[in-house]
């Protein structure tokens, strides 16, 4: 950390950075499927709503549809996939059950401890495009330790737009580079150290499963680059 | 708590409700003012400091003035007080590092429990005017366990404004309702009771040490009525 000793806030990408949301969410929709007698591939369910999560706040960001919260897209995107995979008799108690599995994602193993040792001498908080009753309700139930709840609904702007990450330094009255990001996403890290930001790349190799394409590795120099989050304890001297 | 079975969220007015600004300002100053051989009526000071808070906020709140956070209505409001006061000699970090006093307010004595009792059931988190960076490095000071910082910055509208109260549910996906405005002053609570929320008073018949003029008790039948958040916890069931 010689080379970034004005960091005062580490903010963190949330979705497969500090959670694990695919097996969280297969595994879940997986009992759930049991308890309700539903047939389905919820692991490929699972992917599909992952892949419209782009598309869904793209409209956002072009400008072609006003400020929306990620609940509001996850469940116009979950309505379109209980039609595709064919999912019928769901009450609209079910179908908000299912929506709110992005409240109740399982942190990876090392996330909580790591968090924890960083908060003792840094702010910690989210820098997640999932909107603050989302993050707020998933630290409730995984423990994760965060000073302060930020992001994409805080600064009106969905990841990777600039906004994103300066309007999160400046609510804490802090200079870009006295924020660091941690993403397990370099295009992430890009789009945050474009504009100032310092960053942490912790590789999540097993995010996406099987499917897993990219971000098996950092393909730039961040300024800390690691496997997990007691690694990156480490490496900020807590 | 029968009343109000579907609060799910305790946000809390923080000034006199959480801390107890006078006599941690005082105390400070005090000690600074021996360090710097200044010669002040440091309580006067403090008083005067607290006189100019809500006048710099109706600038704002009258739209008179663009929105500006309170670290930089308390400092403008600082220098006005140095020359007052006829305090000289202080540095830009002197100056910055008074200002930053409201960053390091004490909590009452039952504040720390009181939150950690209530944390085990419900999202609690700040409503407060002071500016999301002020909230999070006083928690961390003063060991407030905060799920979430909200307030006046996040909703760009400055209590007793409507908007302060409404954006501060919208932002947790809560009803108004589900909300309750947790304050020792019967105004921000009448405010909060006008748009909706839930409302609790706890007495803090000293914030104001010997000039405290009101709030030594509800003046209405809020929902919760108590002289503590000990007291706070127990009516709600924690």
């Amino acid at each position: 950390m010689a080379a970034k000793p004005d960091v005062q806030a580490l903010l963190f990408d949330v979705f497969g950075t500090v959670v694990d949301w695919r097996s969280s969410i297969v595994d879940e929709l997986t009992r759930f499927g049991t308890e309700k007698r539903l047939q389905a591939d919820w692991a490929a369910f699972t992917d599909d709503w992952r892949g419209l999560y782009q598309p869904a706040m793209d409209e956002v960001r072009s400008g072609r549809r006003p400020w929306t919260i990620l609940d509001v897209l996850h469940r116009e995107s979950l309505d379109k996939l209980l039609v595709k995979h064919a999912i019928t008799g769901l009450s609209e108690a079910d179908k908000d059950h299912i929506n709110r599995v992005w409240h109740r994602l399982k942190p990876w193993p090392d996330t909580v401890e790591g968090l924890t040792r960083l908060k003792s001498r840094f702010i910690i908080g989210t820098l997640s495009n999932g909107n603050v009753g989302l993050l707020t309700r998933m630290a409730k139930n995984a423990g994760l330790p965060w000073d302060v709840v930020l992001g994409a609904e805080t600064a009106r702007a969905y990841k990777p737009l600039p906004q994103a990450y300066l309007a999160s330094a400046e609510l804490l009255n802090l200079a870009p580079g006295q924020v660091m990001l941690v993403a397990a996403h370099n295009g992430d890290l890009a789009a945050a150290a474009k504009v100032g930001l310092a960053t942490a790349f912790v590789a999540r190799p097993t995010e996406y499963g099987p499917h897993q394409s990219r971000d098996f590795k950092a393909d730039r120099d961040w300024d800390v680059v690691t496997d997990s989050f007691i690694g990156l304890a480490k490496a900020m001297g807590c």
